[in-house]
């Protein structure tokens, strides 16, 4: 029963990602509501099941999915890290692998698999991670569209700042999802919501 | 673009999942909250990701976190409905249908897929839908144990009833996860968290 246990233990440990809030908000009866974790990672994951077509050839869409449930459980420990915050993002490498050293140990030998597969995530080489990572960008920038660049209003945002963090130019992404990104984000620049 | 603007559409359809509240509750900063759809699945996804082993020989694995990913969607239309209510469950199964034929036809050809894949959750016959029916039921009994039984006391539910909704006696489940349902039960009736 050991192993069982050390797997409904993480199952209880991981139940916090839905405290953990992000950046992104949406509308809730009228009303700004930050997105928490595991909204996002479930929404992500619809994003992978839906958008399969778009993954580069030879993509495995189930691991992608398994990167996106997992991407952000290292953030239990280690907090959300707002993209243009150059301060917090000087030591989230650090930060990240001390989180993922403790949450996984909780799993034993199947958390060093599901370790190793966030690290595939982190490098963005492999083809999972390159679709998860487009998939991670994109579904909160549609996030900020919808509630009238929300996030960008507030910090100041310039639309280069979004094409660069994003590398949205060189993105080893399907043409669609890119023309996409491209057309909402000069949309919100005409809207006001984006900085030119 | 039409096809892909279909997938956006949808999308941003479903981003209200985040949006439907549940029974179950679990606590944040020491306060009692509700769990809505989108976290309720992405936890069930990562039940089905870390407890794999203990699903019946032969089941899809993918199909399964796909099932979990989508098994709530019609509640977007259709609403929560609660367990124990008998008279909102007396026409659940049509509510839930027109739910299901509005909110996949955003996607076409391709909603068909996944409206078919609902239908197979909810048939609760092949393996993959008992798996993920199993997990479905399991992940709110785990909540309210770690709640001390905060609805079950809320509602005078007793553990006979418990034991039936969730045909924790019959249902075709690896034994230790059954077992694991017994004893925290049995448990909470000892804590008074769950009547006799």
């Amino acid at each position: 029963m050991d192993k069982f246990k050390r797997q409904m233990d993480f199952l209880i440990e991981i139940s916090k990602l839905k405290s953990i809030y992000r950046q992104s908000v949406y509308y809730e009866d009228g009303k700004i509501k930050r997105e928490n974790d595991a909204e996002h990672s479930w929404h992500m994951c619809m994003y992978a099941v839906v958008l399969e077509e778009y993954a580069p050839k030879g993509t495995d869409i189930t691991k992608c999915i398994k990167m996106a449930l997992i991407h952000d459980l290292v953030e239990i420990y280690a907090g959300d890290t707002y993209l243009y915050d150059e301060k917090e993002n000087k030591d989230k490498a650090q930060r990240e692998a001390a989180a993922a050293d403790k949450l996984y140990a909780i799993l034993g030998e199947q958390g060093e698999e599901l370790k190793k597969l966030w690290y595939e995530f982190e490098a963005n080489e492999s083809l999972e991670a390159q679709f998860a990572n487009t998939l991670d960008r994109l579904q909160p920038l549609l996030l900020n569209y919808l509630t009238q660049g929300y996030k960008w209003k507030e910090n100041k945002v310039h639309i280069s700042q979004v094409m660069e963090k994003g590398n949205w130019e060189k993105r080893n992404a399907d043409e669609r999802i890119k023309k996409f990104v491209r057309d909402i984000l000069e949309d919100s620049v005409k809207k006001g919501w984006l900085l030119p």
